[in-house]
């Protein structure tokens, strides 16, 4: 007993909590680390610029050593999309089931780095050991195959991550959720539930998946023309009914946007969808078909501006068109910040003479969420019955709910934590507690530049994008203390010059006054005069224009 | 008739069909043109630094002297906000009923032209003669007290715009809506309706601001301490029953947020809300009375970020805290663009302890929209029987789906319009067809400016936002065929400098050595070494980055 005193079980999570996306969570008992998935997630509002967002690794790359490798419970982007960025500072072994390694696999290679990493299949039934800590697998049901939740045996007790879940009761694939394997765990006692919170805020237990599939059926058989379905291409059950219901109505099925190619082309090779012979075919093809026997199956649901169904909307697209009297379902939910995008594409598509079905899947019947609802999490709970709780996977009003939920069900509010990036929980001879904090943050990710663009540069993009810049280009004689060339004004952002050739004038003479008066006064120290030129400028626009654009002095000396 | 042939009655839009605000319609028989509202709206996310959108008059400026007057059906930013700025450069009389234009005056006194404004207060049962067309109204329910649609008497027939409303049987006010006008005016004849389309896509009938009154006393009885309401400013119904369920709950209110506190006052001056003597505290009351007898009313129900509740959320504000314990309910939907602001003031709320009442209306009962759902919508088109419809007030989809309701109760689909901004219905012997366009658009602006900023400056600023600028500045001698100083590179919003050394002092040597080699090929076109530089530079700096930095090469020559 003494000597397992000394040792604790250390969780925390880089990413995924208290924010949506770039899932990290991390176990580590003595000398081993255990990481649960590696994603990204994308920019917010205020993130000029930025291409997508990886969590920060410093902790992981100091204890490189001691990193058994890193466990990916599916194949989402938020928890996947870190893995190119983060596999080249950690070479650590990655563990997966099937689809999720192919999906994994087509983004190493791309990032040309599939031969430098150990990839490890795992199943539901896998052990695996990583030093001191045991893990083994159960199936959840999820909106991608092959989904697992994660339970670690570390000597302190079991440690279990759901993964992404819901429990859909009539899986569209036959895979079902692994019950029995959850409520033995429940049975030998978790010590800590790690539980995700997408849909803590919602009562009531989710739709099936296979609901979706018959609403499909109806609207195909219902469709006088041709139907266009966007959906996630990674919602492989989603994509699969498609094609049952075009072949129950005698369509035949295009597939269309490039992330929709990608994923169907891999999960049609892993066995993941199964196409009756002949029902697929070129999106060439689709004008030599009668429009009721046609189904586009593309990208494009949450009005992203360059996807397939973006592109058709407006007209745009090589090879496909939308003709008036044409179905278009868009079967998703938008996320939030999408809202007027797919609003947008809506709008195109009316415009066009489609008939449109859109809005919330609980009307349209056509969209069901892959996250479990309050009963649902609550069913997991009951399952895991845990000693400690610890939400995971969402905003922290999200979290915040989930607990509330844990308390409902039985565990005690004092042993629930509610975490940020880096905070960390601590458990000691059974006891949990909070611990000390581990770096943690956002790492930017810009083009190919990996942490190059910090809060200076955002700041920087973000006053170039209010007001725009005016760079101030002047050539100064210090011994003849007079203005040899310029000022010149160059705008770019601040006012169209053409109506403003009066305003750019008038601040040309600012500018020049201002340098006259001081170079009179003999000041000509390089800082001061940029500064007061700055100074000067700035006023005089703010006060015309209530703007406030970034002023750049040029300032040469001769 | 010979004569009456010779005239035609034109409808358009100059704002409000294809989006949602600046609403902005018009109606001309021969020589007399009405407007009906002057509404702004606030910027799309590709409009960086804009502050406000209005619509484009030059048609009315064109016809200043046809112009009768811009009646306001009523006081909401989307109908009345655009008038400070559309009434400098169109002198017209403005009409509107009392609350309106108190908001109206406001507004005018802000902008230095309350003197120079004819204003001319109507009552529900005012009948005007603006020239060869008479103006009555008809009082509706909406989320603002007097509130009234618009009867245009035409030599034509009658025109009818219904203003923003809903079907409330038991409004907060007793102000009822006027069903009976609106059916004499049906009986008479509508030859062209005008319909407000917010909520056309949803089914069914909006509840009774009434219901939210009775949730509140609900929640204030239930809360143990504080209860923060945020709504907005302008629903003087929902502050009215806040202050009622205070009374009932033996709470005192305060007022915080500059736009809550502007319209409270106005509504109490003139006579729209009922204040019990004593309720009404001042912020620094609040705390010296026990924390369950205060009630805290304020802005903020859209997360705005400099609001009165997202400063307490963030523990900035300067007079009031939120407590653990505190209720706080978020009265008002997120407008589409705004669900992360609100989730990120709820998740800070939830941080600080509060209890907090967020989400859709149908589950929270602390909110109702202010426009009828498609019920009502019918209930109007069954009213006003119009031969002619036109759904205003709403985006594309939205407009669409009100011209199929209007299809659904007898209108032919061949006499709907549904219109672009510019697109105009003309309206000559009792059959209307759509006549030329007439110009229409988006003002822009920015600060002081107005119309100043067009395509090239928000694509510049959506340039810089995204990857930054870098400024080359170089001098050389035309003479020697040598650089004299630089090049120096500036960067500002594309890398932080301090990481990126390498890539900058590279940089400096592409734009050294293309210098050289073009000096030395005997090539000094200004205009083509600028954009020599300009190419060599951004080619390497994607290459590398995979950024497209705007670059701007100052080459000074002595």
């Amino acid at each position: 007993m003494s000597k397992k005193s000394s040792e604790k079980v250390t969780i925390f999570a880089l990413g995924g909590v208290g924010e949506i996306g770039k899932n990290m969570y991390v176990v580590q008992y003595a000398n081993d680390i255990v990481v649960i998935d590696a994603g990204l997630k994308f920019p917010e509002e205020d993130m000029l610029g930025i291409d997508v967002v990886i969590p920060d690794i410093s902790y992981l790359t100091e204890n490189r050593d001691k990193v058994r490798g890193i466990l990916v419970t599916h194949g989402h982007e938020d928890h996947i999309g870190g893995l190119p960025y983060i596999l080249k500072h950690l070479n650590v072994p990655v563990y997966g089931t099937k689809l999720t390694l192919g999906l994994i696999e087509a983004k190493l290679k791309e990032a040309n780095l599939l031969g430098e990493t150990k990839r490890i299949l795992i199943h539901p039934d896998t052990e695996l050991n990583l030093g001191s800590i045991t893990a083994s697998f159960f199936r959840t049901n999820h909106s991608i195959p092959d989904s697992v939740g994660v339970a670690l045996d570390t000597p302190e007790g079991l440690i279990v991550h759901t993964g992404d879940f819901k429990f859909d009761f009539t899986p569209v694939n036959q895979q079902y959720a692994d019950l029995h394997r959850m409520a033995e765990l429940g049975s030998k006692g978790v010590l800590c539930l790690l539980s995700e919170s997408t849909n803590a805020e919602r009562s009531g237990f989710t739709p099936s998946e296979k609901s979706v599939g018959q609403e499909l059926v109806e609207v195909f058989r219902r469709a006088k023309q041709r139907v266009v379905v966007a959906t996630f291409a990674s919602n492989i059950h989603r994509v699969q009914q498609v094609f049952e219901a075009a072949m129950l109505t005698n369509r035949k099925v295009t597939v269309i946007g490039r992330s929709m190619v990608n994923v169907v082309t891999i999960a049609n090779e892993l066995g993941y969808l199964d196409i009756p012979e002949g029902m697929l075919i070129e999106p060439e093809e689709v004008n030599s078909l009668p429009a009721d026997e046609v189904v586009i199956l593309s990208t494009g649901s949450q009005g992203e501006p360059m996807s397939a169904l973006t592109r058709m909307a407006r007209s745009t697209h090589k090879k496909l068109d939308i003709l008036p009297g044409d179905t278009v379902i868009i079967a998703a939910t938008p996320i939030p910040g999408n809202e007027r995008y797919v609003g947008r594409t809506v709008d195109e598509l009316f415009r066009l003479g489609a008939n449109v079905i859109y809005g919330p899947g609980t009307i349209t019947g056509v969209h069901v969420s892959g996250h479990g609802s309050q009963e649902e999490l609550k069913l997991m709970l009951n399952m895991m019955k845990p000693k400690y709780f610890i939400p995971i996977h969402g905003e922290y009003r999200m979290l915040k709910q989930h607990t509330n939920l844990a308390v409902s069900v039985g565990v005690e509010r004092e042993n629930t934590f509610i975490l940020d990036i880096g905070d960390t929980v601590e458990i000691q001879n059974g006891i949990a507690r909070r611990g000390s904090k581990i770096p943690a943050g956002n790492v930017l990710i810009d083009g190919l530049g990996v942490g190059d663009v910090g809060n200076i540069v955002l700041r920087d993009r973000k006053l170039l994008s209010q007001d725009g810049i005016l760079v101030v280009v002047v050539t100064l004689s210090k011994q003849e203390g007079k203005i040899i060339s310029g000022p010149d004004i160059i705008s770019r952002g601040f006012v169209y010059v053409r109506e403003s050739e009066g305003l750019l004038e008038e601040a040309n003479k600012i500018v020049s006054n201002t340098l006259a008066r001081l170079m009179g006064e003999n000041v000509n120290e390089w800082a001061s005069l940029k500064t007061q030129v700055r100074d000067a400028l700035g006023r005089f626009l703010y006060e015309q224009t209530r703007r406030r654009p970034m002023i750049l002095p040029i300032i040469m000396e001769v």
